[in-house]
């Protein structure tokens, strides 16, 4: 049986038919709709002389027992945002079932390969993603999410207790990479890179580290009308300069900072700023300039507090470290990708991914992006042509032919 | 009987013992607080041979008779904000008692002398300030104010109802103006000028124009990791560049701009800003320099769009016109504070006041401002050295004498 790169965006359609509305997907992880899109993956894989198991984590395996123990892993995470789009997360586990298909109808491969599928990727409903990856990687700390509720007040450990998953056992899953010596990942980019190059796929350097804080400057509310230029103490101006003067930073070391929210107060228009909060997202590959970054951005905050006459205050809200891929795995993956759509990039991926998790485990992993039109993704809008969709599995499949070989013979 | 500048300190502060608590003052008008000052001040104006009236749109006059039908009015407001200062309005009301009382103590003035309590300056209640002196003059639109409502849903024209003020009959309080030839007012000044120049008192020289708006920039929302910074289209760099731009505007002609409140869509950490939406206010004595203020503003404004790639819209919120003062009465009100004070200073004013409205009822109007400490108002932090009130009352009474005499010869 040769790759069926249409029957992968035919399930695709399926499954969007099945678990999807108006509003787009909403296969969100610990749900009835969920269940439902992995009691449908299930039916698929036990039409393969495959071995399927839960683990502690709720993570699903799918085993290919070959002439080694040595394993090949290929993941992704059926689960969605609601009302998310037809592609994030079920393209890579869809793609890795037809290219297990393959593999499986060429008889006992050389390796063993394993098809994964991560619980909670996107951590939508208690705000806590990789879960199942974090769980299988080690690095949860279960004692972080005890607390979390979700809007309706249910909390995480009643809803995974429902699926029979304990935050006292979900790290046991960390057994599933004893023998795991690659993996692979396959997404859509949800970013416009690909798009505006005109290429549609690229291979993944690895994910950007993160620098997330929270600003506060602090000056003088005062009457609109009655406080001259020159006596006020302004704290939208010491703002307004670092959003742009981040743009700058970002640039000029060719990562990427953003200021996504932007509080005043008093907040009326009668009013001088007093006090101005803004977050600040900053991403790097490397380690050392997203550090330099970070620096640039304090050094630049107090120097626009100085010239406002206004104090300024940093809190961290959240930080991960650059996780590069796999130098070997990148290469073979530029090399499927040139094979098949005839020209590769290279790029970084700015979101998070279960193979960030899987990378941080110490098993050599790479990621295959496939173009998103226009950059879309977390909406029902989001969409890749279908071609590219037919390139991105029949890349995987290349990819992994590679990395079976490469795993052999390690 | 000589002034009694220490009268009038020893009054404001019975006054704010009796309408006051804890977190201020409490005199919003048509409540019952604002009845028991009215009443207190009423008890007051009974000890002097004056007449009193409430007039059509719950403005209190007391007429001290003269020579002349002519007339020369001191004006204030006794109603304040919700948890207000000690000074605003009432010391206007209460240094022109003082003012009365010394002319009525040397008898018959040679030109009839007019203390008004305006009705309803602050709006505190129902968002609609000036009330009163708005009917007065002539320029409120009833039908403006007949849907309005207080936070517990009580209607404007219900509350005003209790006082026996509608609507309908409120604008016949401008034959209040029939004789007035003259019109002072004194009032703190709300602002840091004057303590900045260690000044105790200054001539106020109108009343700023005001325009404000709105302002939306709309880019488009995206990943704060997937998305380089060169394909971004950041609603908030238009918005942070014209944020700091309109700063330079109103230096450059002496007017006073502000962006007071900033809000960004989706605002959040993760995602660069694909609408923001920014105020605008912006305030000058001159109509021409007002509108060569708004006019760079807006041109600001599509460079900025064009520069980031973003659309932008204004919508209008609010305009006034600037009220300039009386050239004579400010050269007498200037003349009156050195005379107390030893210097002076001119000065526009941001906030309105009713003596905006009379001057727009075409009586020739003047204001005194006195220095406010650390510029705060609309707040129990409120405050004035006891010595500045006293050489205010002095210099309101220095005015009213030049007043006096200025009107009878004209």
């Amino acid at each position: 049986m040769t790759l069926n790169r249409q029957r992968t965006i035919d399930e695709l359609k399926d499954l969007r038919a099945l678990t999807g509305n108006a509003d787009g997907s909403q296969r969100v992880a610990f749900t009835e709709t969920w269940d439902t899109a992995r009691a449908w993956l299930r039916e698929k894989l036990e039409q393969l002389p495959v071995e399927i198991e839960t683990d502690e984590a709720g993570n699903v395996w799918a085993t290919l027992r070959g002439e080694s123990e040595k394993e090949l892993l290929i993941g992704g995470h059926i689960d969605s945002v609601p009302n998310g789009g037809w592609l994030d997360g079920c393209l890579n586990v869809l793609a890795g079932l037809e290219v297990l298909r393959r593999i499986a109808s060429e008889g006992k491969p050389p390796v063993t390969v394993r098809l994964v599928d991560w619980a909670d990727e996107e951590g939508a409903r208690f705000g806590r993603s990789l879960f199942g990856s974090s769980a299988a990687s080690g690095t949860m700390n279960p004692d972080d999410l005890r607390e979390l509720i979700d809007r309706q007040g249910i909390k995480l450990v009643d809803a995974i207790g429902k699926y029979g998953i304990s935050l006292d056992t979900a790290k046991q899953a960390h057994r599933q990479f004893k023998n795991a010596k690659a993996y692979l990942e396959l997404h859509i980019e949800q970013g416009p890179v690909l798009e505006s190059m005109d290429l549609p796929l690229g291979v993944v350097l690895g994910t950007f580290g993160v620098e997330r804080h929270s600003i506060r400057f602090i000056g003088q509310s005062a009457h609109a009308g009655s406080t001259p230029m020159d006596k006020r103490r302004d704290a939208l101006g010491a703002a307004a300069k670092l959003a742009l003067e981040i743009r700058e930073i970002g640039k000029r070391h060719g990562g990427v900072c953003t200021v996504g929210f932007v509080r005043t107060m008093p907040g009326i228009v009668t009013a001088v700023v007093g006090q101005c909060d803004i977050t600040l997202d900053q991403r790097h590959l490397n380690a050392d300039s997203l550090a330099a970054m970070l620096q640039e951005a304090k050094d630049a905050s107090l120097r626009f507090a100085e010239e406002e006459n206004v104090s300024v205050e940093w809190s961290d809200l959240w930080r991960i470290h650059p996780i590069p891929f796999d130098p070997q795995l990148i290469e073979m993956a530029d090399e499927a990708i040139r094979e098949v759509a005839g020209a590769s990039h290279r790029l970084p991926s700015g979101p998070l991914h279960d193979a960030a998790e899987v990378a941080r485990a110490g098993v050599p992993t790479v990621m295959l992006f496939v173009q998103s039109l226009r950059g879309l993704s977390h909406a029902k809008e989001e969409d890749t042509k279908e071609e590219h969709i037919a390139q991105s599995v029949e890349a995987l499949d290349h990819l992994a032919t590679k990395a079976m070989r490469w795993v052999a013979g390690r």
